[in-house]
């Protein structure tokens, strides 16, 4: 008989457990501590014999700490003797590190994929990579979800779309700005041409505009918003070229540092964002929609666990 | 032509500078920052191309953090074609998670190798492992340096040894003690005699005394002191059984939350660590005394970048 059993680390247990409701489950206990000298301790309270496992963990802070957990997380359920481990990072860290830009330099994203298979994982489940080209770190499969459909959802049902243009924050994103425009049916596209300052991390440069903004309601999407300067700078730069509203879409809300000061600040209307993860109460602000992607999670380990697939997935969310 | 490339991560830079100049060499320059959302960067700015590359890293608070940054510095060595990779960590996090001891628990140092392995490293150089069995938990070679010889040299020098027992604080150490016993010329042996409660971590319980104390100056020999609890204990029973004085010696100093509370507290004429791990100002005792293991690490490095091997180290340290 199959038997699904789904586990969480520390970091953001509340999607878990509204991942469970959804799949009609519950979150099996693990015992989680942290001992004197920082080192941790996990154990799974239940059996896990013969089950398909499913570990969640939010990449978030402290970071490497909740990496570790998952990474340990999956060493014992390996040794539990789970049938199946799937990794499930809705935002998998160090995903941005995934080229050398320069020499002796790491490929960390790889790295990532790396210390998952070793520890023991079959399957690694995340939503909106930083580039899709990454499954191809994995030696296994990847179940690549898109937060698409929900945040696609949620702009189509929060707006009038007669006025609206689908802007790219970046020469890179135009090709998801695409499908977003098409999705909508067929809106007009802009995106912002900048130059980015590669010495500094976290800084870039906003310039021109290729497009037409000019009285528009702008809808700029990305695929996270970490301190949230670069995104600022292009609702500056289309405020400043005359757009009518400018809301700020994106499936990552890291929301680092001054990211919240410069979202307050900066002239968007609406900041849309889901909880890959987790966005703590002191840093949503009052024009900050914070969307669950506890439903497409629950899509997914349901196709995973029925058919071993999340193909179904690709073009939007199953019933 | 042979390359020797010591590069340290962020936890205890001065330790490699040390060992370097024991070395006659330099540490490398990294370039090492964290971003804003706790990911972190690294870079080698120097060539690494074909040398025998030593990467340091001390496994201290904030531990997880630590040892990831050493495992993307191994990564990023690796795609800098370095020949061969060392991983060189004096106190190896989690080294005590080396065994199940209930079902659905990790094995987290065997985790450790395999990470440090899926990494790139080809060997690793440790200090005084919990359990030498671990060794057998990487797949190549274990460089598994010990800091007797440097802790005995101190006792030897700085205390007269005709009124002197070793003490073990606990069963499963009676044999380093032995060594230590017969190294000193053959000195008298006791062992304290403890219940553990494993339900709790960091605790234990101190029973009985094997072995005669009374109006002796006992030498008790334990692998770290983390907490103290245990240690602090043996000392109490050391001294409520008539001891003359009693000197704690051990190689790993993690001095984690109340140990310095505890250790100043417990009737200890001195204390005696190696600094595998760094031992802050704040943390210092007056009679606490924390030697350098750099001469060691040097050493270990030299001979396996010299002859592949330490074998040459394994009867004490060579000039
Ligand atoms: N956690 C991070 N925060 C900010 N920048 C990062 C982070 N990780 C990697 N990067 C840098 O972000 C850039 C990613 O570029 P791109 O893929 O063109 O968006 C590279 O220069 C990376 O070095
Ligand atoms: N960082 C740690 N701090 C305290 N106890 C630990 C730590 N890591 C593992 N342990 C526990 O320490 C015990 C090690 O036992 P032993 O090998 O007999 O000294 C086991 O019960 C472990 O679960």
């Amino acid at each position: 008989d199959k038997k699904l059993a789904l586990v969480t680390g520390r970091a953001y247990p509340e999607q878990a457990q509204e991942t469970a409701k959804y799949l009609g489950t519950d979150v099996l206990e693990t015992t989680a501590y942290d001992f004197a000298n920082g080192e941790m301790y996990v154990r799974y309270t239940e059996p896990v014999r013969g089950a398909d496992a499913f570990v969640m963990q939010a990449h978030t802070e402290p970071i490497n700490k909740w990496i570790m957990e998952q990474l340990i997380m999956v060493d014992a359920m390996k040794r539990a003797s789970a049938r199946s481990i799937t990794v499930v990072a809705p935002f998998l860290g160090y995903s941005r590190q995934d080229k050398k830009h320069q020499g002796r330099e790491p490929i960390t994203a790889r790295l990532m994929f790396d210390l998952f298979r070793s520890a023991g994982a079959d399957r690694i489940m995340t939503v909106d990579l930083h580039a899709a080209q990454e499954q191809g770190f994995f030696d296994g499969p990847v179940d690549h979800l898109t937060a698409m459909p929900i945040l696609l959802d949620y702009v189509r049902n929060s707006m009038p779309l007669e006025n609206t243009t689908i802007v790219s924050p970046d020469a890179g994103r135009i090709k998801v700005s695409e499908q977003w425009a098409a999705k909508l049916g067929g809106l007009p596209l802009a995106f912002i041409h900048k130059t980015r300052d590669t010495t500094r991390p976290n800084h870039a440069e906003a310039h021109g505009i290729i497009g037409d903004v000019k009285g528009r309601d702008c809808v700029v999407v990305d695929d996270m918003i970490d301190t949230a300067g670069t995104i600022c700078e292009a609702v500056r730069t289309l405020n400043n070229a005359g757009a009518k509203s400018v809301t700020l879409v994106a499936t990552h809300g890291l929301l680092s540092g001054p990211a919240v000061e410069r979202l307050k600040n900066c002239g968007a209307r609406e900041i849309v964002l889901t909880d890959t993860v987790p966005v703590p109460e002191e840093k949503r602000l009052p024009n900050m929609t914070v969307l669950s992607v506890a439903p497409l999670l629950a899509a997914g380990i349901r196709s995973v666990f029925e058919s071993g697939s999340v193909s179904t997935l690709l073009n939007g969310l199953p019933e």
